[in-house]
């Protein structure tokens, strides 16, 4: 149950559900992490941005990571970005306690030149240990920092603890052909690549050799399916797939309201209770949520799983 | 020939031809402009950041209206966005003696606060003159400024020359519904709101209000029926249409290659002779462009204008 | 021993002392809490950017809090920004538990419009509870926030028990006489303005309406001189006294190296044992030191507190 | 009359005097020029971001450049800073013919990586043409983007037409250090490093090993002395001079009114005949102007220059 640069197929990025009055939905945890298992996810991503985690109190993020990794029988990475090393440190020791596969860290916004990003991730790597996997998280979009591929290969040759590349550049098809491309000149190590980005790009992203996607859709089993059926060579079949799904997909994308389309689907298909979050959240208008049902409906003629 | 407040339809966001050599490809300005208007396009907006205009000397921005306008036998919109309000006054009085039929100014990156925009709006006002009817161009993800529906309204409000909104806030069908909502209350003067960001939500912005698109997108004949069929409350068939259409689009949009990808489709379905853009520009890897076939052949099966 | 919006003075920014291993020194903790409050600090603010806050885990936050504010006999306000208002909950309902004066909330660097800063105010006070004191920290150069004199008033009119401003946008004097200005037009409730910004304009941001400063530089009992002179009416001995001290002043505020300057400077006073910084920090050249000596013995000249 | 590495004194950054109605105030471009030469100043730079070159129209521009060439009888720097290389390019070749000594070129705040900005640079270099002498600007507090010590490193290397560096990082004591360190130690070619950032830290940076200083201050002949007295080894008379202006020189560093503090003592000083600014301008309130008069008076006490 641990990370390595051979895994893939698709680790679903988690939500965290609330009741409707803020607290730790406690019960829909277990039903979430279930849903995400017998959808076919190869592994979870808890405590990430889209799982609510800076709203999260310390303890709580622990008693989360207890409760996923111990029902969840497949590997759970951990996200641990934080303002200082000494809070990365200690929440990284614990989740590996509580029996984590990985930890995952994102650059914080500050960081501008290739070797401010490099050196952060030596600096966190001797914090959290050399022992302890970890996953780079590349996400300029949201988090203003811009790794090049030499960025990126410089980190991964200097820590043989980085196993994985949540890759989630816009655009980034090339950065995984010219990742990969170094990989064949035995330039980097082998790492395993994940795609996020809402899995707008995952046909692509495959075929480009993408080991698989890392993102929370709320249809972790089509990512699961089309991420197979491209590592069967079923390329058509994949992309008829995928682009029934892409209308939802896009909507489910959006900044800001994303969050909210994705729980309201979840709660429709049963993997939690409430769609509420936690404050500061956003929330759907009756507009928003026909435009939902309305794509759900359509969606339902060519993939019965959307008919809720 | 004018804008106004009723305006509806498509204005397709014009590329600039160039040869290989960056030389501005005037033969294909022509036939690009004839593209567009046996296209559909109810009119055209030119000097846009797609059609790379920071490129451009300022004789050759002259050079273009001028043979865009007088050709096009449509409204042709000139993008005056400048770091300063002389050259940006010289810029729309010039095109507008040209012929054109209003201009659009994009807010400077460093504004922040409601006020900043208020003002720098009037100040535009004061400089091009009162005269001249201008678009706002309100697109976050690029120029960083945010402008709430409060700020939109004031500025409609404080200008009777304001007559239209070019809306690629993202997300941003909340932002229409408001903005409508501002209109039904007899709060806000009419105006028209057509939409940008690469006709990615479009579909259901014409459900939200909105009277069209300008985008640049490489068939802007579905730009055209889409928002046709909307009109004509032809929905299932105006979200048939789009969602074939979905997969190139999202493709196109990509920020960086996404010109080089809406120029490629361009120039075979031969509205240009090059593809090329001038210094600095991006190009397309053999992947890409591998992909860009392929997405245009699933097309096909649904829409054979993409049968190229 | 609370706040109040007749709070004046000096309240000093507490650094945070780390033994060179990064350990917490919490002798010097002390050492530094008696150096404030014999050099006349009319209150402490503790957990601030520089004082290293992000880099502390939340234990850690609780027993600096507790250890300083029974020892300090000043009011002691205590930073509580957080990514998220469970984590600015607890951290104020803990120190205002352990004695604290009031609590310090800076906007998060996403914020842009207005509105949103208005509404942010609004949540943390929902969060944090109607009777804890608060402070607003205007800070733009590091926060990326820019708050106009209209939208610091809303959040003053809206909540009781907002009583201070931590002003350092820059520039800012006209701000200061923009705020005084709503007060004595009685569209503002009061509030103390309190001047950060490293002390750089506190000459002139007292004669504008200032109360006082709140900021780190090493020589506090020189701030505290400077407010009182003026506050007496001893205009040219306040700038006297101040532009000795500003080639020091200057050279503190330099960004990224600022802090290990200050700590240096501490150390050499006897305030704190050592000047190192939890890792990630800054650290001194021997070129930077000698520069410091260099002006510590020019300053020496004209403050004799500078012959170290 | 060309720029060369060993380049060194003072490049003063011209204001840009117009009449009160907005437009150019030759005569005053006389009456600055002629300002600057008398003070002693070894050459000029013309059109960057303090001589308001975004508000001028291209044959403004020019003719400026043009009336200062003729009569400054010392090198001109001429910014060509522009969105697109052809406008850079053209305004490049065209201010060269009219005799400047080189030109002046900042990075688009759109960079982020190494690469891009060594790649942006190699582009600027090939549309300007390899024959023209230019400057790089490295101010990253207005640019927003970061250049390492080796970035500017690959640069120089890259170009043997780069013969100076405009050094405006902040802090930037270290990156002199730096870069004279490359030079030391062989690893790249010699240039002339002049500092801006208001010349806040001047008298430290002649002593790191920078040639002079290019900016703006009103007071060019007080940077002038102080240069040529850190030349001499004067190093205390240095300070002494400096630290008398330094409460003015932070005055006029404030973002935003700077100017209109620097164009109002210009004006005092004879050297224009209106401080007024070009829309969109910061003005001067009473309370602003009068604390420039009090700091004017004070500094007169130790430099007769200031008595006005």
């Amino acid at each position: 149950m641990s990370l390595s640069p051979q895994t893939n197929g698709v680790y679903a990025i988690a939500a965290t559900p609330f009741h409707p009055d803020g607290a730790l939905d406690t019960a829909s945890v277990d039903r979430l992490t279930d849903f995400y298992v017998q959808s076919g996810a190869t592994g979870l991503t808890i405590l990430g941005i889209m799982g609510e985690a800076p709203k999260l109190e310390p303890e709580e993020s622990l008693q989360i990571t207890r409760q996923v990794v111990g029902r969840a029988g497949v590997p759970v990475i951990v996200g641990v970005s934080a303002p200082g090393f000494a809070a990365m440190r200690s929440l990284a020791r614990n989740v590996m306690d509580l029996g984590a596969a990985g930890v995952m860290i994102a650059p914080p916004p500050a960081l501008r030149t290739d070797e401010q990003i490099v050196t952060y991730y030596a600096q966190a790597v001797e914090a959290i240990g050399e022992d302890i996997p970890f996953v780079i998280q590349d996400y300029p979009l949201t988090l203003t920092v811009v790794m090049t591929p030499n960025v990126i290969r410089a980190i991964v040759n200097n820590h043989a603890s980085c196993v994985m590349l949540k890759h989630e550049d816009w655009p980034g098809l090339e950065k995984i052909s010219k990742l990969r491309g170094f990989q064949k000149a035995g330039e980097m190590r082998d790492i395993s690549i994940l795609c996020g980005n809402g899995g707008l790009f995952l046909d692509f992203e495959m075929e480009r050799g993408a080991d698989g996607a890392m993102t929370g859709y709320a249809f972790p089993d089509m990512l699961i399916d089309v991420v197979t059926m491209q590592q069967r060579g079923e390329r058509d079949a994949a992309h008829d797939l995928f682009d029934a799904h892409l209308p939802l997909m896009r909507y489910e994308q959006q900044q800001g309201v994303g969050l909210a389309v994705r729980k309201y689907v979840l709660q429709k298909r049963g993997a939690i209770a409430s769609d509420a979050q936690r404050k500061p959240g956003s929330s759907l208008t009756a507009a928003a949520k026909a435009e939902i049902e309305y794509l759900l409906q359509r969606l339902a003629r060519k993939d019965p799983r959307a008919a809720l």
